[in-house]
């Protein structure tokens, strides 16, 4: 049997940003995003891609005439969106938006069919094929975005019409799949109904919701394969059919083999990440030791040869916005979907729940501060679908093999995911701060806020102040205390922390389990904790496996990967080199992206011993320049050009 | 006016390969390659790729019934392998060979039609489409192929009947395309028929010939884009449609603009290479200067940015097997077709017929000893279409974007022209050696052969003696003489030439010109003349520029290129470093690869300091290693495994 301790998130109620780094970040989404994303679902934005998502469904619910438009998932856009809407209304009212909320609901449930069926896609364009093409329909899908929606929306306004909507979809789903003979065998093609389930049983307690959700992740894999019995029985001639989706065989949707038998992550990464969440949702609701042994795997797996520097995830288009390969990590190729790394974000807060190992809460950071926050520009707008560590502008225009990759974010997509996925995650990011268990509460990141939660039946209140990820030092007050121990993260990034207790220093080694500092006591209003996380800039290398790394270098400070852009330093970046005599300084420069720390130092630039010659025997001529370094989820703010991450590392002399 | 001298090549009734490199690789391909290529076209051989190309013939010619199997351009690999025979027939008959090449060409003599039309796909498959799709169907491109063979068939055996069959079929074509308003006013999808007709215009003096070639090149990239106009008379709903070949657009097939208006080699690179190959033999006919103008702006912008070290032109699968932009030279991703590679020593050949100038025999003999010989497995039985700088097995066999990559050569291909051009380029090779104006002798390539010509109205005898590409001596001898300039290329690798007259030491560079060392005198039997051609091991970098070579060099000795493999250095070469106190030495191994000159040298390999963490601060460890390398056209011909040319290099430690 595994030791862990388990927690439970901090949820929206009980927590407050309350100014900083993320608060910003999350008034942007309320302020910006979600005004905006609503005009672009309704085509009001003038050049974007079209959405017609909310026509979609007045056209299911017959309110207007016309025709279905958009990918299959389309109404997973407008799912999204609520659940954004949800958790930027809750406990902040904002009666317009909640109108307009509410209105959408009222149309969903117009558009719902009478058994509870609900997908614009296939009651519109091919009704007489539900439940025909579960690899590729994305029906199951769906469901489970309006599930998280309604779960969201109901968590947050107390209202259960959404919620009412949604049973009755998945009442009738039940009665669609299952072990029984009368029932369809199958599974999602893309996972998302898994995890959407679980939360649905947690808010209505029923326990039909869990077992459906089990069912779904046990029969994966089994043998026949669903998907290709499925397929058999599908007319070849159906023009909707998408022939890709065939290409990619099982792994793309992780349905090659059961899931406790999975040992490596593979496949289209978002998939990926969405089953890993369940399975881990699932492990936290069962217990279930062999469960979590696999989850264990796959994230071994993963940390050790699949993730960029950056939290991105996927490395390859062409297979299916795809995890390859142990150490296949291009950075110009780089997928790095925004979608990956929030699914990484989702699977590795479960983790912490499960186990409240830091290791777990290292990667969230390192996500959330750079493969997330690269997908959406600082002005809340535009967005990026691939997050690439390496970008040659001229290259991403002309190559096919770098199509996929943009040298500019985007106002929209046609396959849409990702600015709605962003919108939810900012609207929600209380959540993924702390966590707690009966007597122990868990400070995971750092970012001012203020929390208020019941530990050993006491309220217990605590403020946080700090400038991170800029500044090196966090600021804990009690406002309302009682017993219980304060479990608090010290990053994995940092070599030296110090912690006082009411100014007295304590010794953080003896108190260190699984990454977090535990200070057990009798909490008293006004008592104080302050951390010192020094940030010096660190040099970062890669596993000499990771071929696409070697002689290479990136920069680090705290949890924020950096990266050089052409704006700063010129076209032609690859001829940069940096060494630890570059000195590398951090240096806080407001008028900069909003205010971010940029780091200085001295590279060497190579420039041609004779313009006109391609190869040559002769030394290249070399000078000594000023470079500068922007944190990664900055990078194309300011005038679009060249971008790369892994730096040109020159290994000191030996005497 | 452009100042320059022109010569006509030696052909094969003038030279003889002796002994030595190229004569065992034109032997092997005598013996060898093309009584394979013969089975491989009739299908007898087990488990490669069917080919069918002899049966479509039958099939054509009524002699049995069945379908058509095979690309558009199938018939062309039968032309192709004929053309290889004619050339090793040449002057060392093979009564056998001959009586099989004769049986084919009355084959073809059968499947041609009443009208001269010749192209089995058409005629079996759409035989009311003649000519409706230039773009795709490679009519004029097999026509083209069909033409030099029938010429080279002439020459070898002075048999007429091929050359019949190609005039009747020139006829046709001509009949069908021309500036006059009943005809069509089309060129080839594929170029290649322009270079063809000129050979078939010389060989029989008829003017149409030539004013064909020159019509079809004027013709191309005119207004409106023929291409596009056929393509909106065709029936959309073809079956036979290849939707591929819209998506690249008129650049692919270098018909986006008039060709004396093209500044930049761009495209699929076989089609580039072979329409500026006919456009220099134009040049050589005509002398027209704008012509050779723009043949020069080409050549310096393929010099300049987009040639690999290798003589591998294309970087990109994905685009169509195409040249991109400038620099856009990728080491694993690259394209670099055996096909274009020949091409480029097609193209040089002529650019150094219509210039003496070494510039040009410098990459013709850099792409013969490197990318063109690479395409070949040292027993000739195996090829490779593309030819790539850095192989990685396992991100081959899995990623999409490196699907074109094999890592071991194939016994034959669906589309096959790689294999027959090889053949046909190493029975041919003779005339690539040597060069005569009216009264100079010029030797481009080093390799043991005898010459024999007219110059100033005298039979002139030499013979040519070395050890070359793996010895630095090359001696040549007179066995017949008379008034005439002997040019000696001095190759652009080569840093201190030598060259002696009969023991007397010459001054080399008062005589250089063009890069040829020019010798003027009455020339007696057995006057010698030796060149001491040194090789150093080089260390070549790239330009700057050339972002995927940043940090890195590659070892080249004489005309040969370098490259490292796994089986003699381990896996993972990223994590190996030269430097220039890796000290290599030139050792000749003759119980390897067939024997070759190896290069043994250090290295540092780094290893991880942790091999379970993927990101880490910590130095790498390194160690001490011996590295070889071998010749790049010798790769993989051991174990199959990783391959890099491009190796990281420290620069020197500054005192």
């Amino acid at each position: 049997m595994i030791e862990h301790e388990m927690s439970r998130p901090l949820e929206l109620d009980e927590v407050d940003l309350t100014n900083g780094f993320w608060c910003e970040r999350q008034r942007l989404a309320k302020e910006k995003m979600i005004p905006y994303q609503w005009r672009i679902l309704n085509d009001e934005i003038e050049g974007a891609p079209k959405s017609h998502a909310v026509d979609n469904l007045r056209i299911a619910a017959g309110r207007k005439t016309g025709t279905f438009y958009g990918r299959v998932f389309q109404d997973s856009d407008v799912a999204k969106w609520l659940e954004a809407v949800a958790y930027a209304v809750h406990r902040k009212p904002d009666p317009d938006l909640e109108r307009i909320a509410d209105e959408v609901i009222e149309l969903i449930g117009e558009a719902q069919q009478e058994d509870g069926y609900l997908h614009t896609y296939t009651s519109l364009v091919e009704p007489d094929m539900r439940w025909t093409n579960l690899r590729d329909n994305h029906e199951l899908y769906c469901a489970g975005h309006m599930i998280e929606a309604a779960v969201a929306y109901f968590e947050a306004t107390g209202k259960t019409k959404f919620l009412e909507i949604v049973e009755r979809l998945v009442d009738h789903i039940d009665n669609e799949f299952g072990p029984e003979p009368t029932k369809r065998q199958g599974y999602p093609g893309h996972q998302e109904i898994e995890l959407a389930l679980i939360r649905l049983y947690r808010v209505t307690n029923q326990e039909k919701y869990l077992r459906l959700a089990q069912y779904f992740l046990d029969q994966r894999g089994q043998e026949p394969p669903y998907f290709v019995e499925e397929a058999k029985k599908r007319p070849k001639d159906n023009p909707y059919l998408r022939k890709n989706k065939e290409r990619h065989g099982l792994p793309y949707s992780q349905s090659h083999k059961p899931i406790r038998m999975q040992t490596e992550a593979i496949g289209h990464a978002v998939r990926a990440m969405y089953m890993y969440t369940a399975m881990a949702e699932l492990a936290l609701e069962t217990g279930e030791d062999a469960l979590q042994d696999v989850l264990e795997r796959l994230w071994d797996d993963v940390i050790r040869s699949k993730l960029y520097i950056t939290g991105g995830i996927g490395s390859s288009e062409g297979n299916g916005e795809a995890i390859t390969f142990a150490y296949d990590l291009p950075n110009d190729r780089a997928y790095a979907e925004t979608c990956a790394t929030i699914g990484l974000v989702f699977w590795a807060h479960k983790m912490l729940l499960l186990t409240s190992d830091s290791k777990y809460s290292d990667v969230m950071e390192l996500a959330l501060y750079n493969g997330f926050l690269s997908g959406v520009s600082l002005d809340g707008t535009k967005y990026f679908y691939v997050n690439p560590l390496e970008v040659w502008p001229e290259a991403c225009a002309v190559r096919t093999d770098l199509a996929h990759v943009k040298s500019e974010r985007q106002a929209w997509f046609d396959t849409a995911c990702c600015p709605t996925n962003v919108a939810r995650l900012l609207t929600s990011f209380g959540r993924y701060i702390y966590s707690h268990s009966q007597d122990t509460l868990y400070i995971h990141l750092y970012t001012p806020s203020k929390a208020v939660v019941q530990l050993n039946s006491h309220e217990i209140e605590l403020t946080q102040e700090t400038g991170y990820p800029w500044k090196e030092d966090v600021e804990l007050s009690i406002g309302k205390g009682g017993e219980f121990t304060l479990a608090l993260r010290v990053p994995g990034w940092c070599r030296q922390p110090t912690v006082w207790l009411n100014d007295e220093e304590l010794n953080c080694e003896s108190l260190v389990e699984k990454g977090y500092v535990k200070i057990s006591r009798f909490w008293s209003v006004n008592d104080r904790v302050r951390l010192h996380l020094p940030m010096p800039v660190e040099i970062v290398k890669s596993n000499p496996q990771l071929r696409y790394c070697a002689g290479k270098a990136a920069l680090q400070r705290g949890p924020i990967v950096y990266c050089f852009e052409e704006v700063d330093n010129g076209e032609n970046l690859s001829a940069l080199i940096i060494s630890k005599d570059s000195a590398f300084r951090a240096e806080y420069a407001d008028d900069v992206l909003g205010g971010v720390v940029v780091l200085k130092g001295k590279a060497i630039r190579e420039e041609a011993s004779n313009e006109n010659h391609l190869y040559y025997r002769d030394n290249h001529q070399q000078k000594v320049v000023e470079v500068t370094a922007v944190p990664y989820f900055t990078w194309c703010n300011r005038e679009p050009g060249e971008m790369l991450v892994w730096m040109r590392f020159a290994e000191p002399c030996n005497g």
